[in-house]
């Protein structure tokens, strides 16, 4: 534990906190937020890849000073929570071994979100800890807040089924969605911190693109939200790259069961998100800045001349996204505020 | 006529053009694209609102060092063709004035693209020159090919009626097109020099988002073409801005009428499009960069586990998607190489 | 008064406070930072362009839901304090309308920090209000701070000489400087919203450019306050425009009057900032991502193998440049904690 | 040899080239030139870590469809010439490889810029083929023309020599340089390929900074050039990092050795140039965009008010500043057109 440069707080902490993989682009945000949370102590960040450096060397704008650690799971004492940013597949068995010390875990990953090992399998290959496979709480906090709270595993949505879920969620809730085409897009820090060609700075300017058209995994996840909440309606979903940092924009086009209105579709998503912290239903179209370095999911619906139901949400994939909506459940999950920490 | 700075030449020119409305930015690179034409002679370039400059103060990168004038409708002796880079609806009488003295006239505007005068009016208002509409060849080249040679007034196509009718052509030559969703992105140059704090670089740097989310005119000039094809099928279109600023991209849903194989589909393209010097038939997702500053059109077709087909193309909105795409009509109208002074 | 939507705030305000031209890209920040300022309360925001509009409209990432008014001079009762983001020029006369109601006024505008009327007149031409003249104090929070507590007027600095001050101050209170040149850039938030060709998306995006190549008004700025504080030295100032939204680095480059080391003049950077809440002396040269979105100023020096110091100071050209830096002095001006409601 | 893939030409080419290295952001791009090149046959492209791959690839927008095979020094018959994109360091021992074939080089590292070795070692390590130190020309075309002609190993200039020179060199052949301070900014291309946090696109997109501080191996370059010129003036230089992908600035501040005037410098400026067909001298400062993808250089000078000179050149890094400028030698080499395949 990095106890001499452990965050400063007044009061005692609601938990001392853990962010293994810290050093990516989720992780980093997580400890962000942690250490600028009134309730949390940032108490650990650990990173196989750069033990040793300081995250404020990695990332200066986020003024984390503290180093980062190659993670003992032999020395833990005094951890309450971790949020687990590993890379699908290498996530599970270092959740196992932190919710087998008692430590509430946020996951990050893909490892949790599904509910049909088959399915898990086929997009990510074998499990890493199938006995705890089905025991989290899948993190969509505007679905599942009432399981979210005083849960002890919860897996963190993948950015995408974040925006579409919220996009959509209204009218799946009332089995009204048939026919589905999510079209989404996002920025360069969607794709990790791991160098490539693709997201060099020469090749991404001026340049986007689709990419996974053959089918990507956030498919089967989206599929999985939308049917839990009552439609069970076939997706196809195509993402896109753009020359942009944060912020993802899903563009959700849906056939409906039933004809609807285009007033009455949208009094429906005001009253849905009415009392939602986080999400704001707009009289137009959503833009990326305005979510940008937030927690916020923008939404707009309408529904054209012939009837197809057009539903956009925005989000920063990496606040709302991922690390964001992570410190939302942990919130959820110590039953603090389900804002602290948050903007 | 601006003699005296009058493009230099080897040999007699095909023709003589003018350029009207020249100091905007699809003008800017018709004047630019014939300036560098082997077998073009640029004599002259018009703007109301930057007459006095020379364009290569405007637009240094072009290198044309000639100054813009006013147009004067009884000055164009010598002139042999015009491109009419004007506002939808400005365009029309200028067009009308041009064919009456015999001009050939590409029209970069939408003012004669529509075969429905109810349709024109109902998203453009009333037309400037009703005797000339339904009188011009629509310029998708690689459709109209016949047409367009020897023809007199060409409509240039709207960029994203360009990208889309691409996409989706050799299936709507089948009429295998059911219901189609369009999802198409652009950059700032489509949306025009006029100023305006939505392309502000502070406002669009790290944004993009969805507009015109009610209803675009270039549905129904996609709705027309692919009718035109074989396919009447209803479109659902949407645009969006991207932070960049030449390329566009048009992402196409496709149900189909009846069941089709993803290799007999890519099969189908690339034959369809073998012969076309700028369309290239991709083997996956085309990107933006490779086709900015060109006339070149990327075409990738695939079709997802369930059927339905997903069709994307790739174009620079102000080359394929306007100006290109005009001297590559003008260049079929003269009779000469069709890929004369393009890339 | 707005008074309907006027902010909540936790007991009592310091101070009530107007930002008159709050429609612009620093008028907006600074009503954005005061509507999010635990001891302020922001009252009105003014705008003669944008009158009717809530503010949220045009900047939706700031959260501001206030509607714009026209500023009436006859109804500023109840109004302690006012930030005036007005161009150079016409801010004079409203700042002297406003003082003489006796509001505490923070001058964004050029028109107070001269001390010379001579240049004045020259940089900017005739002073709207000649009698208040030279009786503001200069809001470089870390040269004025005694001055600044208690002060009626405040005159904010311009953001290159903030930069270019901060980089040099340390050597310039030895007396040290001796030939300077200041090379800066500074993203397009630092052109201002008013539209414009140049700052276009489209021509800005992979573009950057010197401007004002022959002197600019900034410069007469930086040698008042370098001499201020005992190096009259001759300076060289050329700045230029960056392809990115907020951020502005000073590159400084200065002979010196005696011989100096580079740990020696280290040593004397931290030192003389070591107790300052803004500014940052850093190891190793700064960037603008890391004092984006932030009141900070990061500082770097060093000093070349034959003895030319190079001074590095990075801000965002629109906090600590322009609306942070003019929140920080408020702050001093009511006697609140200088840091109060900034980041 | 790939042969079958080899360009297509219209008689007989020049020369048959080899661009060794053609992974690389440089060694592409002269890979393009010379494909694009009417009296040039690119036969062979190599690199070591994407042999097999063709390049077109790798860079789509090129259009370069050759295979990319490993070099093989043993199976060169019938390569008239090569241009060589290797790091610092390992060019040497290739380039002196292929003189002893009698193959004409055009080398675009470090390796042969340098005249004293002694300098070579201290910013560069050991050199790899020594007995041909000090044997090429330097490939600055605007200064060396006539050596050029006809030479067979040629060093191109570093892109940052090759700006600050062009900006200085009428200055610096009267002898009039005293003091020289070059503050340079480039794009992203200019770090090369190799992937790196730094040319992310989240870490590089809103960013900009500052590099090699504490000194940068162009340096002495450019004090070399300089003082060959006529003028033995110590240089100090930094350069940024700028958000673009191709294009450098240098901003160059002079002392004179004797007083002059700004109409004489500009003058002076203007005839200097007057027949170079790739350097333009403007009236006003010079953009990136202008010159980006050319092999264009455009020089402004001014001089301010207390005499100092201000010079500046912006060029494309990889055109004029690496590749364009090696086929410009190469051209000068073969007794070809200088400007035959560039733009």
């Amino acid at each position: 534990m990095n106890e001499l440069s452990a965050q400063p707080l007044a009061g005692e902490p609601a938990a001392r906190v853990l962010v293994a993989g810290a050093s990516g682009f989720t992780g980093a945000l997580a400890a962000a937020i942690v250490w600028g949370h009134p309730n949390l102590q940032l108490v650990a960040i650990t990173s196989r890849s750069d033990a040793g450096k300081r995250l404020d060397s990695l990332y200066s704008r986020y003024r984390v000073p503290l180093e980062l650690t190659e993670l003992d799971l032999d020395r833990l004492e005094g951890i309450d929570a971790a949020i687990v940013a590993y890379p699908h597949g290498a996530a599970a068995p270092t959740v196992a071994a932190l919710r087998a010390q008692g430590i509430l875990v946020v996951d990050l990953s893909a490892d949790f979100r599904l509910r049909e090992m088959e399915t898990y399998e086929r997009w990510y290959g074998e499990h890493g800890a199938p006995d705890l496979f089905g025991t989290g709480v899948y993190g969509l906090t505007e679905i599942y807040r009432e399981q979210l709270r005083g849960a002890k595993l919860v897996a963190t949505p993948g950015c995408y089924p974040t925006a579409s879920v919220l996009a959509l969620a209204p009218l799946a809730e009332r089995g009204l969605l048939a026919d589905i085409v999510v079209n989404a897009m996002q920025g360069t820090s969607g794709y990790g911190r791991s160098s490539d060609d693709l997201v060099h700075f020469s090749a991404m300017t001026e340049n986007a693109f689709p990419y996974k058209t053959e089918g990507h995994r956030h498919r089967p996840e989206i599929e999985q939200e939308l049917a839990a909440l009552g439609s069970p309606a076939p997706v196809t979903f195509v993402p896109h790259l753009l020359p942009l940092d944060q912020g993802e924009l899903a563009t959700c086009f849906a056939q409906t069961t039933a004809p609807v209105a285009k007033e009455e579709v949208q009094a429906l998503y005001r009253e849905r998100y009415a009392d939602e912290p986080f999400v704001t239903v707009l009289d137009g179209p959503p833009n990326l800045r305005a979510v940008r370095d937030t927690n916020e999911c923008h939404v707009y619906v309408t529904v054209e001349e012939r009837g197809r139901v057009i539903a956009f949400a925005a989000i920063d994939n990496i606040w709302k996204g991922a690390s964001g909506q992570g410190v939302q459940n942990l919130n959820l999950m110590l039953g603090l505020d389900e804002t602290a920490g948050l903007v």
